[in-house]
C-alpha cells in the first residue's frame, strides 16, 4: 500500500514502541559551531537575469477547498506586469489572471514592487505552468494542485520553522526538496531580517529568493512568528507585522478571518488552522472568536485530519523560551482538546520535540490540577523551531525530562506528515545532518476522530 | 491630620482586623430586581439648550505629569468651533486652544462632530474654567489640575467599573458625586451600547451625556473593556474599539505607548498604568514590551502609589466570568509583583471583590505549584465591575469562598482611594443602597515601597 516506504514504517513502529512507553532526550550530538547567514553573493540569493525580473517567487493557496493559488513576487524596478499567465501544457499559457501590486517603506528602506494574484477553480489533483513578467525577462514555474478535499485523501505535508538564511537554512530546505513533500506548513519566523540594524529589510528580499526553489513550486501555509513583528518604534516603525503582511498574502476571507494572522484551509484530507501567537487572543477578541467559529465548522467526515499551526509552542522542554505560549495555553486549549485536534505544530524554540497526547485543562486556580496529564483527546505537539537560523540550537533542556516529553534533540531539521487515509498518517522528522532516508523520529499518528 | 473622616478610619481599621483573618461574603441582600436602561426622554440624556450646542463633554489627563488636560465634546449639526477658552476667572477665558474633529461611521450610524483639544502647561492645583461652543449655544465647565507631581499629595480617586446607563447607574454616578473624588479609575464597558440591535451607537451618545455632570468637571481615566470591542464582522465592522478610540482620547504618547488601549500617566502621588485585556499580551507584542519598559520608568520616590487599571479580572470568585483574565494574569502578574504594585482595579464581574495580597507565580508546569499564595509584595486585587448596567449583578460566588478572597459582595456601588501620604491610603466601597457615610468594606492599604 504504501510502496518503498514501508521499510520506514518498520522502523516508526519500532520507534513508537521505545517512544511511547516515555520519554527521549536524543544522545545524537551535532556541532553547535555557530551558524552564519549566507553572504550576499551566494548562488541562492541570486537576483535573476533580465532587467525587473519576477523574484521571490511564491505561491499559497488562495481559497477554502484548494482550487486556489496566490501567486506572488517582486520586481525590482518597476511595477511591470500583474498578469499571470497558466495553462496545462508548458509554454502554452491560454488562461490569465490579473494581480495587484504594493509597495511599502520601513525606516530607510522601499520594497520592490510586490504583487499578488489569486487564481481561482483550478481543476484539482493537476499539475499546471504559469509564466510571470515581460518578454526576455519573463519566468516560468509550475505547481500541483492538491487532491479534491475528500476524506481518504493521501496527501503528504512538510514542516519546517525559524528557517532564517544561514548555510544551515539552506541545507534544511534542500533537505526537504529532496522529499516527496506537497505542501509547507511554515509554523513562523521566516527571514529573520529584524535581527540586521534597522531591520534591513534587504533581509527579507534575500530570503524570498533563497526560498523560490520551494516556493514557487509548492504552497507553504504561512504562520506569523516574533521575527515577523518588526515593531520598532525607536525608528518610527509602529505596525507591527507590516514586511511580512506586504510580502506573504493568505486567503484569510476564504474561512471568515478578519485578519491574514489567523486563518484556516482545508487541503486534500486536512483542515488546517493557523493561529497567531502575537495577536489578542482573550476571549470576545477576534481571534478568540474566530476560533470558536472556525472550529464548529470542521467536518471530520470531509478533513479527518485537523492540524494547528502556531508559532510559539504550548509545550516544550527547552530552557529557551520556556513557558512563553503559557497564556495562549491557557486560553485555548480547552478548545482545542474538545476539537480533537490530531497534532499542534509550532516553532519559536531552536530545537525538535514531540509530546505524547497530553493536556492540562482541569486547573481552576483553588484544586491545585495543574500538571499536564495523559488524555487521548489531546493533540500531539510538535515544535520544530529547527529550520536552521542564525541564532543557533536550543540545546538546553530542562531535566528531567517531564512525562510529558516523548522526544526531543537539539538539532536542525525538518518534519514530515505522511496522511496516508483517514485513520493513519506518518509522521517523522529528519535532523540535517542525516541521509534522507534516516527518521530521526517517527510515529505513527492514528486519527483523533476516525481512529 | 484626617479630619472629619477619623471616625471612618476606626470603622475601617476594625473592618481590617475582621477581614484580614479570612474570607467575607458579605450577608448584605439587595433586590436582585431585573434592571433596566434609562428611557431616552430621561433628563440625564437630555440633548442641551442651543442650536448645535456642544454635548457629552468629558475631560481626562493630556500629559504624563498631570499639567495637561484632553477636552472632549460632540456637536450634532455641523463641526462648529474646534476652540476651547479658558482661564482663571468664571467669564473671563484669556487663552485659548485649538481641538479637532473627527466622525466616524458604524453601520448605518454617523456619529456627530467628535471634539478633541489638549490644553497643556496649566497650573498645578488650580481651578480652572472653561468655555465650548459657539455665541448662545456655548457652554461653561471648570476642573481643578492635580498638585504636581509629588509622594506626599494627599489624591482622591473614585473608582467605577462596568456602568451602563441604568437607573442603577445613575444611582452609582450620584452616589459617587456626593463623595469628595477628584478623578475617577475608569475600569471599563462605558456605555453598553454594544447590546442593541446593531450596536446602535446612539447609545453612545446618551452615555456621553449621561455622565457629562462629573466628566465635564474631573477627569476620568478610561480603561477599555470588552463592551468597547465592537467587533461585528456580520455588519462589516471589523475594527475592534472603533466607536470608544473616537470617543475618548488618552494621552499615551507621553508614556512611550503606541497605542491608547494601554498607557501611564502620574497625577500627585500615583502612577496609574491601563492595560488592556483585549489587545495582544504575548511576549514580543506591543503592549508587553511596553509595559515590561513603562514599569522601569515607575519611580517611587516620586510617585509611591503604583495602581493598574485593566478590565478582565485575574482573580475574582465569582461564576460569571471566572477565570476568564487568566491568560492575562498567566503573562503579566509576575511583572507586576516584581514591580511591587499597589492595587489593580478591575471590572467585567457585575459584582464587588477584594482579595488579600496574594500571588501565583511559582508554577513551572512541571511542579504543580499553583494555588495563589499569601504574598507581601503582590497587589491587592479589587473587582468592580458594579457600576449598574443592564447586564443585572453577578450574585453567583464560588464556594467555599477562596483563601484568596477577603471580601465580596453581589451589589452595585463605586469605590474610593484617599492617598494619605507616602505610606497610607484609605480604600473603601459604598453600596449603592447605603447613604454616603456608610462604608461597606474597607482597609488601610499600607504603601508596598514605602511602608
Amino acid at each position: 500500500m504504501w510502496g518503498s516506504r514501508s521499510i520506514y514504517v518498520v522502523i516508526a513502529v519500532l520507534a513508537c514502541i521505545v517512544v511511547c512507553e516515555g520519554g527521549v532526550t536524543s544522545s545524537y550530538r551535532r556541532k553547535l559551531a555557530a551558524t552564519l547567514d549566507m553572504p550576499l553573493d551566494v548562488d541562492v540569493f541570486k537576483v535573476p537575469d533580465g532587467f525587473n525580473a519576477p523574484q521571490q517567487v511564491h505561491i499559497t493557496q488562495g481559497d477554502l477547498d484548494g482550487r486556489g493559488v496566490i501567486i506572488s513576487w517582486v520586481t525590482p524596478s518597476r511595477p511591470g506586469s500583474n498578469t499571470v499567465w497558466y495553462g496545462l501544457e508548458k509554454g502554452k499559457y491560454v488562461k490569465s489572471s490579473e494581480g495587484k501590486f504594493l509597495q511599502y517603506k520601513f525606516y530607510n528602506y522601499t520594497s520592490g514592487f510586490i504583487h499578488h494574484c489569486v487564481i481561482k477553480n483550478l481543476e484539482y489533483n493537476t499539475k499546471y505552468y504559469y509564466r510571470l513578467g515581460e518578454g526576455g525577462s519573463a519566468r516560468e514555474f509550475w505547481f500541483w494542485t492538491p487532491p479534491s478535499v475528500n476524506p481518504d485523501a493521501a496527501y503528504t505535508f512538510g514542516i519546517i520553522g525559524d528557517l532564517g538564511q544561514t548555510f544551515d537554512s539552506n541545507k534544511t530546505l534542500q533537505h526537504y526538496m529532496e522529499g516527496k513533500g506537497q505542501t509547507v506548513l511554515f509554523v513562523g519566523d521566516l527571514s529573520y531580517a529584524d535581527n540586521y540594524p534597522n531591520h534591513d529589510n534587504r533581509r527579507w528580499d534575500t530570503w524570498g529568493r533563497f526560498v523560490e526553489s520551494s516556493t514557487a513550486y509548492q504552497p507553504w501555509i504561512w504562520t506569523a512568528g516574533n521575527h515577523e513583528l518588526d515593531f520598532v518604534p525607536e525608528l518610527g516603525e509602529t505596525t507591527p507585522f507590516k514586511p511580512y503582511l506586504s510580502r506573504f498574502h493568505v486567503p484569510y476571507h476564504a474561512s471568515n478571518s478578519t485578519s491574514p494572522l489567523w486563518y484556516s484551509i482545508k487541503r486534500a484530507s486536512a483542515y488546517i488552522i493557523v493561529l497567531s501567537s502575537y495577536s489578542a487572543y482573550g476571549k470576545y477578541t477576534p481571534q478568540y472568536r474566530w476560533l470558536e467559529e472556525n472550529l464548529k465548522r470542521v467536518d471530520r467526515n470531509k478533513t479527518p485530519w485537523l492540524i494547528v499551526l502556531l508559532h510559539s509552542p504550548w509545550y516544550n522542554s527547552n530552557g529557551y523560551h520556556y513557558m512563553e505560549g503559557e497564556s495562549m495555553r491557557v486560553q485555548f486549549e480547552s478548545m482545542l482538546v474538545a476539537a480533537k485536534v490530531d497534532i499542534v505544530f509550532a516553532g519559536h524554540v531552536h530545537s525538535y520535540e514531540r509530546t505524547h497526547r497530553i493536556s492540562n485543562i482541569a486547573y481552576n486556580i483553588v484544586n491545585g490540577d495543574c500538571l499536564p496529564v495523559h488524555n487521548e483527546s489531546a493533540p500531539v505537539y510538535v515544535t520544530i523551531g529547527d529550520g536552521g537560523n542564525a541564532e543557533g540550537l536550543a540545546a538546553e533542556f530542562t531535566e528531567p525530562q517531564p512525562d510529558y516529553s516523548a522526544f526531543r534533540e537539539a538539532s536542525f531539521g525538518h518534519a514530515m506528515l505522511e496522511i496516508k487515509n483517514r485513520t493513519h498518517a506518518l509522521y517523522y522528522w529528519h535532523r540535517n545532518d542525516d541521509g534522507k532516508a534516516v527518521m530521526a523520529d517517527s510515529v505513527w499518528i492514528r486519527n483523533q476522530y476516525w481512529h
